[in-house]
């Protein structure tokens, strides 16, 4: 696969590129479209500014912002080995959500820096997509933003893996037939991801979760808390455990931490009748799909296209991101995440939802049009 | 025009988008792009710096930055309104150099702060193209940035503008049979295309130059001049003149004045024997080419689409970008915009050259080919 990428890359030398919607390179048509013709769209712009919309592709570009402080598997690699991530992220967001997106790939790491330069660039984007920013640094970055820009700030790694958790875990509910008000979720990792996935667990009516970094439980009252910490201690259990003592009784363990090999058999074992097991750590997860099975998991996941059950943001940033830009929606609220969330579970039909298939296929042509049809209903109804 | 330009442009939603290269949905590429094969390009990338030219677009992707202070005839109009201006240079880039520019209009006009986003979004661009930012600040800019930067700061209304008002200045000395060490040239305006001119032409060779801003002639000694004002001191003419006086036996009056109708019949006919006029000023020059043609210019050129003769820059970063990234340059030396004159200035044949064809026009499809083969050619040649 390495030696494949690489020279599949070498061939194509960069993956995306700027596209001009006029073909022609007839004089008539550079004078309407550049100077002295484009003066009056400027002035119409000046004296109409939301016609900037109609009149430009403000609306429909994406910046991809990265710092390259947390890239995939790989950490704190630099923005610019970061930049084959990014023109891929921009490839699928073309690909799968007719999307223009701009990589912006920024030489500075520190937070204000950061906060500023995206500001400065806000005028020619319709939206911010946050991308491989270390956390908790990128959730105030994103927070910050969100107050400081009219449009909106996407952050998949927490938005986007939220939302195809919460789909994930809606639709393995169907198969063990469970109530989300019912179970008790464990959470190990307290990142961006886990810090959405706590969140929007809460948002759509679970009530006993429990989230770990790496000092274990997250409770009210413990020492040092960032922010973020603390607004999860608001929500999640009250007790000082560790993961071993946390997963005993409960029905889901979400794996967003980081580390290979953290979740044992004799913990899946603790856990309540059909434990589901979202082991979503890359490349390598919590625990293989087959050892979680021999211990009694009903439905596990990964974030690997090795094993059935592939949790990929790719199921869900496209397309939340058409919807966002369709509807003209300025915040990525937890009620946009929890309907697309539904939208996406709802794109496997319910006779084909099985264990090993909670969550649809990437390569699924007919999803832009199926998800971004449900978000948008779902979001008119709620 | 206005109202067909702007139909055009609503038609049209925006002139630009983000294309991928790779058109298939299927997983199989999707998992060589992006997770988990990406990451091998990654490594590579930290282990050999250099293979992010082959891996990835770096090295053909031109930002084009602007903060909307000084745009076309409009002024400062602001970073959003300049949006349809920046969305245009980027379709004439692939339309006549094949090139990715990417445009980004800054929310922030403090110089500092525009240096400081510029260095931030570096990495995933090969070249900078500075466009509609206000002079000297933008001079400025572009000086602090060519220091601080590994790559290439082009400054379209200093050193475009300066390419093509000297390749018509070659092509009209070969008609009127001067040269141009003995010519008298007289520049209205010192913002950064005048600027960019005299430093051209003295560089070309001319030893006789004469630029003028709203006080008068610019020499050495005079109180109050900027950085930029007291460089051109030092190769222009030596007395404290007017326009009218600077003009008496000169060869050439170059207008980048902004001031509509600010050469007077009377200027020329003071002028030497076959007058050459470049009134250049958007979208009203500075004499109406009817009225110095009667008043005696042998050769007029304006930077207006309605007469002959339209300098126009298009005929310029297209190609020279073509160039600089083709060769990778680093620097946009006098040398590299010397030759891209000289370059420009032989794509008209010389038994088509006259008086009122003294630069190509810009719908030539054959321009790209043979100027940046030029360019080449000289640069290895100098």
């Amino acid at each position: 696969m390495s030696d494949k990428s690489i020279s599949l890359h070498r061939k194509l030398k960069g993956k995306i590129y700027v596209e001009s919607r006029i073909k022609s390179k007839s004089f008539d048509y550079l004078k309407l479209i550049y100077t002295p013709g484009v003066a009056s769209v400027c002035k119409r712009i000046i004296d109409k500014p939301k016609s900037i919309f109609q009149l430009t592709t403000k609306g429909k570009n994406v910046a991809i912002i990265s710092d390259g402080t947390r890239i995939l598997g790989l950490g704190n690699i630099g923005p610019y080995a970061a930049i084959p991530v990014m023109e891929g992220k921009s490839v699928i967001y073309r690909n799968y959500g007719d999307i223009s997106a701009f990589p912006i790939c920024l030489n500075v790491t520190d937070k204000e820096k950061i906060i500023e330069t995206v500001c400065s660039l806000e005028p020619f984007f319709g939206a911010i997509n946050l991308e491989d920013i270390e956390s908790p640094k990128v959730l105030e970055i994103s927070d910050r933003l969100e107050k400081e820009l009219p449009i909106p700030v996407f952050h998949d790694d927490r938005h986007g893996t939220s939302v195809v958790v919460l789909a994930g875990l809606l639709n393995s509910l169907k198969i063990v037939k469970k109530k989300i008000s019912k179970i008790s979720v464990v959470v190990a990792g307290s990142g961006s991801a886990g810090y959405g996935i706590a969140q929007l667990l809460h948002f759509a009516g679970c009530r006993h979760i429990i989230v770990l970094d790496s000092m274990g439980s997250i409770y009210k009252g413990r020492k040092n808390l960032n922010k973020y910490k603390k607004d999860l201690s608001k929500i999640t259990g009250k007790d000082k455990v560790n993961l071993e003592e946390a997963l005993i009784n409960t029905d889901v363990f979400i794996g967003v931490s980081g580390k290979k090999n953290l979740l044992k058999s004799k913990m899946i074992k603790s856990m309540r009748k059909n434990p589901i097991i979202f082991a979503l750590t890359n490349p390598n997860p919590e625990i293989n799909p087959k050892i979680a099975k021999k211990a009694g998991a009903r439905i596990v996941a990964t974030g690997s296209y090795k094993f059935n059950n592939q949790m990929n943001n790719a199921l869900v940033f496209p397309y939340i991101m058409r919807a966002i830009l369709d509807l003209k929606i300025t915040t990525i609220s937890l009620d946009l995440l929890y309907s697309t969330a539904v939208a996406l579970a709802k794109s496997v039909p319910s006779k084909k939802l099985y264990e090993e298939f909670i969550i649809p296929e990437i390569s699924d042509p007919r999803l832009q049009k199926k998800i971004v049809a449900s978000i948008k209903k779902l979001l008119q109804s709620s």
